[in-house]
């Protein structure tokens, strides 16, 4: 297993779990992805894609996990791997983002609900004959969102 | 950064790169997730959802990355985060799959395109109103895919 390294970070006006309503709704909070100055090349082209998808580290989440949560939406306890609660065996977060205008390597991105500070690992274009199904079922989310 | 480690294994039909067809169709091969015994309890209530994320690592990609490459469907050069190339900072690879049926800690699922024994990072539900945006523009893949 190579050993990930954030490649940039995320500024957000959220600094607590509550504020940034976790999954609770797309976000149109206004934030910024910061990358390395190392990596900015590796940008050219972004701009011609309307969405990016974003990956990072759940990093205020305690560490560890427990198999069986209650996410925020519900009262009741669903596996773990049925939601997208922070705390997980590899703390991964995945949300796809609005690109709004890119400087440099600044990203002004909305639609993301992330604590600020949040470690960067990945971006990547958001394509939706991969990326969208609008007509996927919602399990336990059903009326939910 | 904590130390990610695999919770199981993609199970393919593709053993090669180009039989993969990475990022190049959506797949219609069947595949099996295959999660380590210590993680099943954590896939209750997944049935419900008709479709998952995956990420996983790009474990066959060489060490390393280029800022600027060319992917498969371009001849063209582009900023690496502006495509899904697999040699990338933090090789973390993703898709959308359906989820046909779990037995157990196996899921069958299609429409990866993975290779054969890549490591399995996480699953995550997949939602519609955060992760489906059928109007995202395509950039540099317009026409393409």
């Amino acid at each position: 297993m190579p050993a990930f390294q954030p490649i940039g970070s995320i500024h957000s006006p959220f600094n607590r779990a509550e504020e940034a309503l976790i999954e609770s709704r797309r976000s149109t909070a206004a934030s910024q992805v910061e990358l390395l100055p190392e990596y900015e090349r590796g940008l050219q082209d972004l701009e011609g894609f309307t969405h990016d998808i974003l990956l990072y580290l759940f990093y205020q989440a305690e560490p560890g996990y427990e198999l069986i949560v209650k996410p925020f939406l519900d009262e009741e306890r669903h596996g773990l791997f049925a939601t997208r609660y922070p705390r997980r065996p590899n703390p991964i977060g995945l949300s796809v983002v609005r690109l709004v205008r890119r400087d440099g390597r600044l990203l002004q991105v909305d639609g993301i609900d992330v604590l600020d500070g949040t470690p960067l690992l990945d971006i990547k274009p958001y394509v939706p004959a991969f990326d969208a199904l609008p007509e996927a079922s919602l399990g336990w989310l059903e009326g939910r969102v």
